[in-house]
């Protein structure tokens, strides 16, 4: 029997999205599959809602895959990829595999030589990267950074120190935790520094600004609290 | 007089893309658009002509954005978007801004408070990290490496460090020195780094492969020959 292939599927960044942010390969690809290894199933069936798909919901399977998703069950969902089902990943938004737990699931299709298949769709990180415009022939994506204030400050060192060889730092945190990092990264970078904030990517709202962090630090805080947000810097 | 807005809009990765990987929000946005600041009019053209736009082609104005295009034309480009015309930046390939011109046109549009929207779409680099596995929770997109061999092994043991530290690594070549790029991450990298290899990603001939540098060195070359190929290493 032939083994079934692995998608990464892209969903919205937010329930207020722009209209069709996602192409229409996603939905022909979902039409086809037999289930969903979803970060969060319900708000994977939310979004396959979104889409109108011809298939109904309720004939997918849909298994976890999270923080709390174990080897073993990682292994079933091998099994079954090599039985000839055809699954998809979904994040809680974005493409799967950045700052998520895809990325194992897809490191052990790899190694099980399951066929994997990645559509293209939202990067909140791809998108703020390109728009706040402070360079991307070279850029490292952090992920979260440390909460702790000398652990922070040792890293944004690091950081600082990486653009300052022409690499642009993007970093993001817990949403209630936004305005902290900003203030964070005005007191710690480079006047000089460009400094760019990328909020609501893709959404109604969206809001984008890159400025030197002297002007930054001139005026009153952006409006991101509890507001999805990328930080993009760099000389 | 209103400002225009600078849309970053994403084109195909070859010619022969997979069906509707463009989503529709993109030939909404360029229908609507004035001109375009193209990296190549020609291929743009070609773009626009395969998402069947409603407005003919020659009613768009076309200009060069490039690695000869002089401050004084980007100056002209920001004083069109000043002037209400709403433009969009198109690369030869995938998302404009990333490892191409574009970022330094974004850069100025920001300084000059001008509406910066990116469009949702392809990016090679991005596909490559999230099919491959091999962890997206922190990476670096490092661009074009040296082409010297001396400097080139001097970057790989930078590389190699920072994949030690858990930070996934992303590079690339003109494509007729893929092959030589692939024996010298053989030869360099650990034997038991995991090894991703993508190449004509979203093409009918899309081929992605992840497994350790000791099995890749073990078995014939793959077909990367001329062929667009991002390269992914980590631990």
């Amino acid at each position: 029997m032939e083994q079934g292939t692995l998608y990464l599927v892209p969903c919205h960044l937010g329930e207020d999205a722009r209209d069709n942010t996602i192409n229409p390969e996603v939905r022909i690809v979902c039409n086809k599959l037999d289930g969903f290894l979803a970060e969060n199933p319900k708000s994977c069936r939310a979004f396959l809602k979104s889409i109108n798909l011809e298939k109904p919901l309720q004939s997918f399977d849909y298994y976890d895959l999270n923080k709390r998703t174990s080897d073993i069950e990682r292994s079933e969902y091998i099994s079954l990829l090599k039985s000839g089902k055809n699954l998809g990943i979904i994040s809680e938004a974005g493409c799967p595999g950045i700052a998520d737990p895809g990325a194992d699931m897809v490191r052990i299709a790899q190694q099980n030589n399951i066929k994997v298949v990645p559509l293209v769709g939202p990067s909140s990180i791809l998108l703020a990267l390109i728009a706040t415009g402070i360079g991307g022939q070279q850029f490292t994506f952090h992920g979260y950074l440390p909460v702790d204030e000398k652990e922070l400050k040792g890293k944004l060192d690091q950081c600082i120190a990486a653009a300052q060889q022409g690499v642009t730092q993007i970093v993001m945190e817990t949403p209630y935790r936004n305005l902290k990092l900003f203030k964070a990264l005005c007191n710690n970078l480079p006047n000089n520094f460009q400094l760019g904030v990328a909020s609501n990517l893709t959404q109604k709202t969206e809001w984008i600004k890159t400025q030197k962090v002297s002007a930054w630090s001139k005026q009153p805080e952006p409006s991101i609290h509890k507001v999805p947000t990328i930080f993009v810097f760099g000389v």
